[in-house]
């Protein structure tokens, strides 16, 4: 039933809230779909949500554009600096970070305007699944920007807000391409009460990890 | 008179406001020097400036950390998407990033406490200027995380936000390491009036880029 909830909201635009579980970072994402990437969404995710504003992308889409994972960067780069890469993090997974990227035709990248522009940009690309995908990519956006690119691992691999809000979309028959930035609290995450309450007054839909992979 | 109390203001903790230019970004940054910082001031980072949240530390303090630039890891990498290297932005400068880090006794790495607790311990390092500094950053750090490191390449070769507050730390003569966040207003950068305003209000200092750098 939730599930449902929220597979109409993801549909119609709209924002859902996950949160991954207690056991896990114990932190709710806001999350939409990036064809719905306006200046007024980013404006309330930074507002509302305020951690890093990233764009999730499915495994098979990453492969598409040939997006490695920031960290294979990093260790390819033989740098004394690669030694720093991260294999696991404190609540146990592999980070989802890929590179970051601007669309070519922002001016700083990280307004409102700009993080949208190249938030739809990307999501129109993958939604057209054109052969030169690839080829686009490359010449349409730089590095460094301001999204954030994630890959996903799989849901069966890897249970991270990534993958849970990457499982939605496919519930709901959309290409994996999403939006999701953290929800903070005066220093801590925000507590999944007043990500409830958040949610309910502003009409949205509450998701928890388990309600996507649990059978 | 206005450096010189942006100087007063940084060296008891204040928060600065700096405008770029009408020429370059048109934007202000809030910023404040990295050893003051606390979960409350990164709070009011994400709050009222709405940016990405970064570390900015002097070309010497980077070299002494054998730190390089982002565009250095991605060219070096020889991956496909190295072709994405940002060469020049829109408004003319090259990028300033660096790699993104978190200290290594985070949890999730993005809350106002571990993000906090990250540039504590980095400004803690970098003013130990101690011999083994490289060694301690490689160790105690990993990478990617949500600390987005920034190299400034000196005032007189780069007037970015990087610099300018790098610049400042200079005349005040504090270590070469501090916090910046971009002021975003609806779709835009808060606007150079409504920076003025929010600087009145709560009683920090307004400074433009060339009341650093004009003779």
């Amino acid at each position: 039933m939730t599930v449902e909830a929220a597979v109409a909201q993801l549909k119609k635009g709209g924002m859902i809230a996950i949160y991954d579980g207690d056991e896990r970072e114990g932190e709710a994402d806001l999350i939409f779909h990036a064809s719905f990437a306006r200046p007024d969404s980013i404006e309330t995710l930074r507002r509302d949500a305020g951690g890093l504003i990233c764009l999730a992308l499915d495994g098979d889409v990453a492969k598409k554009l040939d997006l490695p994972f920031y960290t294979d960067i990093l260790a390819a780069s033989n740098h004394p600096v690669s030694r720093m890469e991260c294999k696991k993090t404190a609540y146990g997974d592999k980070p989802a970070f890929a590179i970051p990227i601007n669309y070519k035709g922002v001016y700083t990248g990280i307004t409102d305007n700009d993080r949208a522009l190249t938030i739809r940009i990307m999501a129109e690309l993958i939604e057209s699944d054109s052969k030169d995908m690839q080829e686009r990519f490359v010449n349409d956006f730089y590095s460094p920007g301001h999204i954030f690119l994630l890959i996903g691992r799989g849901i069966e691999n890897r249970k991270g807000h990534t993958e849970l809000t990457l499982e939605l979309a496919r519930k709901a028959k959309m290409k994996g391409v999403m939006v999701l930035c953290e929800m903070l609290g005066s220093g801590k995450a925000l507590s999944r009460k007043d990500v409830k309450e958040y949610v309910k007054r502003n009409k949205l839909v509450f998701l928890e990890g388990k309600d996507l992979w649990q059978k």
